[in-house]
């Protein structure tokens, strides 16, 4: 790269907030900052807003000449367009995301999905440093993925390749209804918002003594779940269990795809750990083609929570 | 290409023959040869035996001289090491096939599973000409898939991505027994035997009235089935409803891990054309994710059968 350009920005656009990051190729995030996304109804004023504050946290750092592009890891957002549409926790849609801030920034721009992003960050800063073929599943509030085939993102035909979020685990009617209107998606049982599902469902179906009880059932989170389950408690581990199992198995399946030498796992329900890689490796090597029992690593993550979606969407401007 | 050597060789190997053409690169297969697998056990015996025929078809086209390489589609084939590991059907395993052969005949040769060298061709000579990101499912006496990404078969981490056929569409002990031990995967419902085991299970629950009452049970192929169905019979189109929402299902959740432009069939069971088309079709738009509802085409190979396993792996040379 050219030693007068030694920085990118990586941008990790949420609901509530749009955080930067100047970042130099070893991941060090050189300076940040943030502004709210929903304090800009309008996207023009957004674009303003955000580029204004990117000039500022470079300027310290020698100004736009030392960037070398901006990645963004943005819901819905499509990588070959660079257009987001339909993102239903955004305040606009159908924008013209990367040549908006391109236009303004006067830097090349190139923006793809949160978990698309993630899944870069593995590869450059991250555990799948070195591997050409892995995916990353994201266990937040819902489930998201990124497919690295022979080193590089899989975007497919229409730049929306990997939702393995939304493939279907539950067939038929007693399926999860799932945030994308469908029934039964992995999303529905293994992200944040589906252990707790489960643990509403166990609550309410058996007569399981659970310190679970103790708290009001439609407040109850993963983190009660988590929090339970690391005091002993049966039944918060059997959700657990029953969490892990279905993604296992889902990984099985997903094995048979892309034959990956890893899967890494990201976001915050990972900070459940074993109690969750258990059994996601007893699901996964008990259902997995004969060729890929115990072959297929299974790795969480290590990379610095605050950092990794910055990390991620700034690997992507490496590439420009 | 050099204008010097025009011609590739594509093989197609399977348990009973080894079938070898002559191909030049528009896809015609100029001269055409084949000995009988089963008939060298000795793994030498059979190279010996298969060089031998080869020098002979290419003679008359100018001798071997006139022959870029050789592309194989072969039974369990890694493509990275050339080597063939535990194929249940070919006499011989564990062998380097692709060395074998190249050191015989002194030309690159380069081989990979029946179904990834059917995608290549269906790249280069079929229906997906000019596609970047599709996906081949063949329909034989098993389901084999080839994924074509950027314009590249994937091979993954270990040479042998792209088994969908053995993804789990029936989880639990009510699975199907597949032949690779597990149960519940889409070759135990959507393969020839498949449908011969629906057929056989209707059959046996069901009272309706069916032509295929008048056949012997146990003989029952999907061809009876197949032509029963042309003939207005309903339990017939039951069967082929039955088989293809299986595989629509599954093809909704394989266009959220690629994202293809297509979904290409291949193989004996495509003759059934639209009543198998028909109920794919449904089932994949009815489960597929909002954004690909009615986007993604549902192909059928138009490469002549007897040609199609030649030029699929005769595709692969062409890289060499």
């Amino acid at each position: 790269m050219p030693i007068d350009k030694p920085y990118v920005l990586g941008l990790d656009v949420g609901g509530t907030n749009s955080v930067v990051g100047v970042v130099d190729a070893r991941g060090h995030v050189l300076g940040r900052t943030s502004i709210k996304t929903k304090d800009y109804p309008v996207f023009a004023n957004y674009v303003e807003a955000l580029c204004a504050e990117i000039e500022k946290v470079v300027e310290p750092l020698g100004g736009m000449e030392k960037v070398r592009g901006l990645g963004g890891g943005v819901p819905n957002a499509c990588y070959y367009t660079g257009m987001i549409d339909q993102a239903a926790n955004l305040p606009w849609s159908h924008v013209p995301f990367a040549q908006a801030i391109s236009d303004k920034l006067n830097i090349p721009v190139s923006i793809t999905n949160d978990a698309n992003a993630a899944a870069m960050g593995e590869m450059m800063y991250g555990v799948a440093k070195g591997m050409k073929n892995f995916i990353t599943i994201t266990l937040g509030t819902g489930v998201g993925s990124g497919i690295v085939i022979d080193g590089k993102v899989v975007y497919g035909h229409d730049g929306f390749a990997g939702e393995l979020g939304h493939t279907t685990v539950v067939r038929g009617e007693t399926g999860r209804l799932c945030g994308c209107g469908r029934k039964g998606c992995l999303e529905a049982y293994a992200s944040a918002t589906g252990v707790a599902r489960t643990a509403k469902e166990i609550l309410e179906t058996t007569t399981k003594a659970t310190i679970l009880r103790d708290l009001k059932e439609s407040e109850i989170t993963s983190k009660d779940v988590y929090d339970a389950a690391m005091q002993g408690d049966e039944v918060a581990k059997e959700i657990f269990n029953y969490t892990g199992t279905i993604l296992g198995e889902s990984f099985a399946n997903f094995i048979l795809f892309s034959a990956p030498e890893a899967i890494v796992i990201f976001g915050g329900l990972s900070k459940a750990g074993e109690l969750l890689l258990d059994p996601i490796r007893k699901a996964m090597n008990a259902n997995v083609m004969y060729f890929w029992k115990d072959k297929v690593k299974l790795l969480l993550s290590d990379l610095k929570e605050a950092d990794a979606a910055i990390l991620g969407a700034s690997a992507l401007a490496w590439e420009l």
